[in-house]
């Protein structure tokens, strides 16, 4: 049985003082929760230990007012007040019978402390880690001692707010302890600096006294970055990264090896595709400690897991993105349920909403982030209320999950798409090079609708009013999503573009069809801004085509900032030779070429080129629903129910498209006042008592 | 007397039902308080109440979650629950006695709803306002008697808060009514769309509807941008914005005029000097319309703003910056005490505190923001303790600050300057292209020491340890400021760079001290990406000479984004013909000039030029501090206080200096325990009562 076959996964592993159910380990990663929004980082950890991860942890918690991340919305414990809050995690965990973590963390010179206005700190004077008009300050003897003082204060919060496991954070280039360890950031003198051991100083203090405040109850962890991937310009895990687990071996009580910095830690599948791609770099680590070892590297496949515990690479298996995902994937692995599992497509969206400061989202999950304000679970659904017949028109994104979602409540489904194939814009941008996991999307949705007597799926049947009326069907979601303009609107735009008619207009649906550009170079323009005039240029390259590409911003894909991937980008391009013309308008094309317009000075210039691809905005596909809507409201059909849902009702990420269909579902047949007061739901600051409400300022 | 030639300002002026009790008025900015920071924002409104402005307003303020703009902190109405935390403000501020006004705000597709994900709104399809994946939605009919409902419930609640002035909104291109008024952002065909009257249609209504609904007790104000300052590509006053002004007339209760972006209306001295910019732009409202008029123009200078009402140009005296650095501003002038004001400079740093979502900042007035975490008052300070005597080594912004602050504690001040004249880094910046006005943080202080007999200001007194110890006084400041590095570390390089001896190396700190680069094109190497190396490019290229700026940045200053200046500084350097080397670091330099490398690819290039000035990092000038300190520490001297303090402490912005030697003085002699809770004081986020706190998460 698939279950026996993976129950060595299941097995109980001890750390230090304490006892995992199982070798399922959440790692700590953001949330854009954090101190911000206590109850719904409570609600969403629970969901994991729910879903059979043993430990569950917060994300980097800034242990004092020095470590200030604002606007970031991280986990706080700079004083006793900070307990409660985090108190509402460790509850919720413990009562689904698993540990919680906490990765104590003072960021040094990568917190600006835009909010408290404290100096930033750094083992040697250094610029502040963002674009910030500040410089960190050395630390001195005083200050390091007083920097361990503040450690072990929060390491004895900690256990007070009900954490099992306390992490010691040098990791992503993020912390003290990180700053200290790395050459690059370390040119003391003294005995924090020079020689290795002096460099892994100030982190053996930080665990030691961790122990000696909590290690009698709660395990210490050490999480470390043992290679910087960057060759020899940094820490390489066959040179110092072993030495740094050779000098401390068996002091934590649990070691959480990755790699760093954070792009390089969550590769995303576009540039790293694939699963256990830091296997190479940390499977040393067992063979230098007895501790247990727990790694990452967006591990979704049972059989992966079960060979590197089999292999002794690893003692537990990390996961961030793929709990996210499927917060059940544990449990989905322990009732051999492995077809059902979410698997991450590794986009980033869910870095993105850390980096925006925002709840967190998931393009394969769309409950992640909604556990508490929307009451929202992975797995569970309300079950269907009066009505039996649903029909959903067209299976991109939104129409699947709404059918899933909605087969799931009980009603029978009829899903109808008008191409060969399910999938909709997920499945034709997963034919562009480099986002072929993103097919995921699709593939979970269908095989569930799949395994249902009560969903049909209808390929190439593209309707039209009367096919739907013909169909009888009450209930009707219109999912026809959004095709991209052709006449050059978008954000730099409101007039269409002056393009003579010789030129070969091309839009992305055009290319994602199949379309090839005429001979001559293609001039890609991409004033959408968000990820795909950079895949479209790759995949043109890919293919051979002489490819420029045109941007009104200052680099290729800005929002991939978000998602940690535009330095990538924009060096793929520019090795591939893609002529990049950055904060460039598009102001017309004709046969000498691409009229392109500097942003800043609007001197023209002329590109030769035998085509354009516009990526500018993209057109609603309403036709159907408008011309549904009109004869409903005419009284002509009577459909209880025509919803618009995903891109056809607003164009945004694959994310929203299913976010979107997700809700259309969980909120048919619900009372609209009920559904509303979910959306209200929030986390709101604590005022001062009615009477002190008038309170005049404090005055000093 | 003084009190007589301005009492025409200090006129009580009525505004619909209600009545200002003088001609000052601040209009709505934010504050990155909001709905984040509540008391915050109570308490800081309150001071400019207490200062004299007869109408505080709030800010942009969010009626509906499709209006969310998290994560920047502006103010929230979405329902009810925000009542509470608005009332602290009106509270506040009718208990100095003037009048609280609101801004309600939808924001359009300028709202990402980042965190309610609800749909974004618009009068057309339209991108989002943001570099975001989101296309905001055409309103139809529906939705637009839903908006007008939400703003009309809006106004409800916003009167039960409190209010006396409500807002329609319609500027900055930040708001719905805004995005319907223009041609460029509305292309609707039906009654919305179209001819002026029809795209003023939804602001009549909105204007009617909140006069319907409060209009008996509250003013309805109309704040409306008159100009795009686009030319003919925008709105302009004397086209179609004196043509809105006609249309609605007398129907608002008062005018609130201004012109658009906010990078126009908020424009800082480096690139619009005058004071009093927009009246050109809005003279002609008061000649259309017989309600008041209230105007802004970074307006500091009393006789301005006299001369303004005489000739009949507004009514009010609008500001928003000049209220920030000096809250106090009208008071002072009503008791003649003109030399007292301290004057906005025109940097924005306010500004970029919102765009950074944390409280506001202010280089001039280091309260700002500070009013109720630290209780500090911009005109009180707590009277001196036991000490009698103190001595500030360095008159830059922290030393000046923080002497003159001692000084109105009554301490003996004594401030040593080791150059010419007060104003350090301020004075030398300040001789720089466009940066003239940033000498008003220097004027201020030292006008102030001026005045006070407890305070000596030694000039060319560059003391060493023995000379301090001379003085024989017990509490020593050192403010020595920081030097820019020549070696070239900074952000993108951790080791010095490889500069050949026959290349003449300059810093920010030579050329503030009139060195002048040999001949041959200079090259500045700008890795600090604040502000300064794109003044230094201006400032050579001024004075004559071919100025190249390379920058690992993708942009010129990139920071200077967070300002509103980014694009104003790109487009004026490659106006005058600076070669700008983006993405590019600074390898070396040999005779054969400056060796740049690709940031994406590192291929390199050189290029021709006599001179390199590194705009890198800075060096903390301590020594005179570690002299002291360590003959201190060995008991070879007894000072009672010796204190770093200013970038000699921390690098920073000049608005961090002064802050940073404002906060000196205020701790001086201050119980640390004490201090130290101030500096803890924070809003948190309300918990559920504790035997809810192990509460499962709610499952649907």
């Amino acid at each position: 049985m698939l279950k026996d076959k993976y129950s060595i996964l299941f097995e109980p592993v001890k750390i230090g003082p304490v006892t995992a159910r199982n070798r399922f380990y959440q790692v700590p990663h953001c949330t854009g929760m954090g101190h911000v929004r206590p109850q719904a980082e409570a609600a969403m950890r629970a969901i994991k230990a729910e879903g059979g991860w043993a430990v569950v942890s917060n994300q980097e918690t800034e242990i004092h007012p020095s470590s200030d991340m604002s606007p970031y919305a991280e986990s706080r414990l700079w004083d006793a007040r900070d307990i409660p809050a985090l108190r509402l995690m460790t509850n919720a965990i413990h009562a689904k019978g698993s540990l919680a973590a906490i990765e104590l963390a003072h960021n040094g010179n990568h917190a600006t402390n835009l909010y408290t206005r404290a100096p930033s700190l750094a083992p040697s004077d250094i610029a502040a880690d963002y674009i910030a008009p500040k410089q960190a300050r050395a630390m001195d003897k005083a200050d390091i001692r007083e920097f361990r003082c503040w450690h072990r204060m929060a390491a004895r919060r900690a256990r007070e707010a009900g954490f099992d496991i306390v992490y010691v954070y040098a990791g992503h280039h993020m912390s003290l302890p990180h700053h200290f360890l790395l050459p690059s950031t370390n040119d003391r003198m003294d005995e924090y600096g020079g020689s290795l051991e002096n460099r892994v100083r100030l982190t053996r203090e930080l665990i030691e006294e961790t122990k000696e405040e909590v290690g009698d109850t709660c395990a210490v962890a050490f999480r470390f970055a043992v290679d910087e991937m960057a060759g020899a310009d940094g820490m390489q895990a066959a040179e110092e990264g072993r030495a740094v687990v050779e000098l401390l071996a068996d002091l934590p009580d649990l070691w959480d090896v990755n790699v760093s910095d954070w792009s390089n830690d969550s590769a995303t599948t576009r540039f790293q595709p694939e699963d256990g791609y830091q296997t190479p770099y940390i499977e040393f680590v067992k063979q230098v400690t007895k501790k247990p070892v727990v790694a990452v590297g967006r591990l979704t496949s049972p059989d992966m897991m079960l060979s590197m515990v089999k292999r002794g690479i690893v003692d537990f298996i990390g996961a961030a993105r793929p709990s996210i995902a499927d917060p059940f994937l544990p449990q989905k692995i322990q009732e051999g349920r492995i077809d059902e599992i979410r698997e991450c497509i590794g986009c980033n969206i869910c870095v993105a909403s850390d980096n925006l400061s925002v709840p967190i989202r998931c393009t394969q999950n769309p409950t992640m982030g909604e556990e508490w304000r929307r009451g929202w679970h992975p797995e569970k659904i309300e079950p269907k209320g009066r009505q039996e017949d649903a029909l959903i028109i067209g299976a991109g994104p939104a129409g699947l999950e709404c059918a899933m979602q909605l087969a799931k409540r009980g009603y029978n489904v009829t899903l109808a798409e008008a191409g060969k194939a399910p999938g909709g814009r997920v499945l034709s941008e997963a034919g562009l090079y480099g986002l072929r996991a993103w097919k995921r999307v699709a593939d979970h949705r269908v095989y569930d609708l799949q395994q249902r007597a009560n969903a049909r799926m209808f390929m190439q049947s593209g309707l039209d009013a009367e096919a739907v009326i013909e169909l009888n069907i009450p209930n009707v979601f219109v999912a026809t999503g959004a095709r991209w303009r052709r006449d050059g609107v978008g954000r730099s735009s409101r007039q269409p573009i002056d393009i003579d008619k010789d030129m070969q207009v091309l839009t992305p649906d055009d290319i994602l069809a199949g379309i090839v550009p005429a001979t001559g170079p293609v001039l890609i323009y991409d004033d959408d801004q968000i990820y795909l005039g950079g895949v479209l240029a790759e995949h043109l390259n890919e293919l051979g085509h002489d490819v420029i590409l045109a941007t009104p911003a200052s680099v290729v894909s800005p929002w991939t900032e978000h998602t940690l991937e535009q330095s990538r980008i924009q060096k793929s391009l520019i090795n591939r030779g893609v002529l990049l013309k950055t904060s460039q308008k598009l102001t017309g094309a004709n046969k000498a070429g691409g009229v392109l317009s500097c942003v800043f000075t609007e001197q023209e210039q002329t590109l030769n080129c035998g085509a354009v691809v516009l990526v500018t905005e993209r057109i609603r596909q309403t036709a159907l629903y408008d011309d549904l809507k009109a004869r409903n409201d005419a009284g002509k059909i009577n459909l209880t129910t025509l919803k618009l849902i995903g891109d056809a009702a607003t164009p945004g990420l694959i994310a929203d498209a299913v976010f979107n269909g997700h809700m259309a579902a969980r909120h048919f047949e619900k009372d609209p006042m009920i559904a509303d007061q979910e959306f209200f739901r929030r986390e709101m600051v604590e005022l001062p008592a009615e009477d002190m409400a008038g309170m005049n300022p404090k005055t000093a």
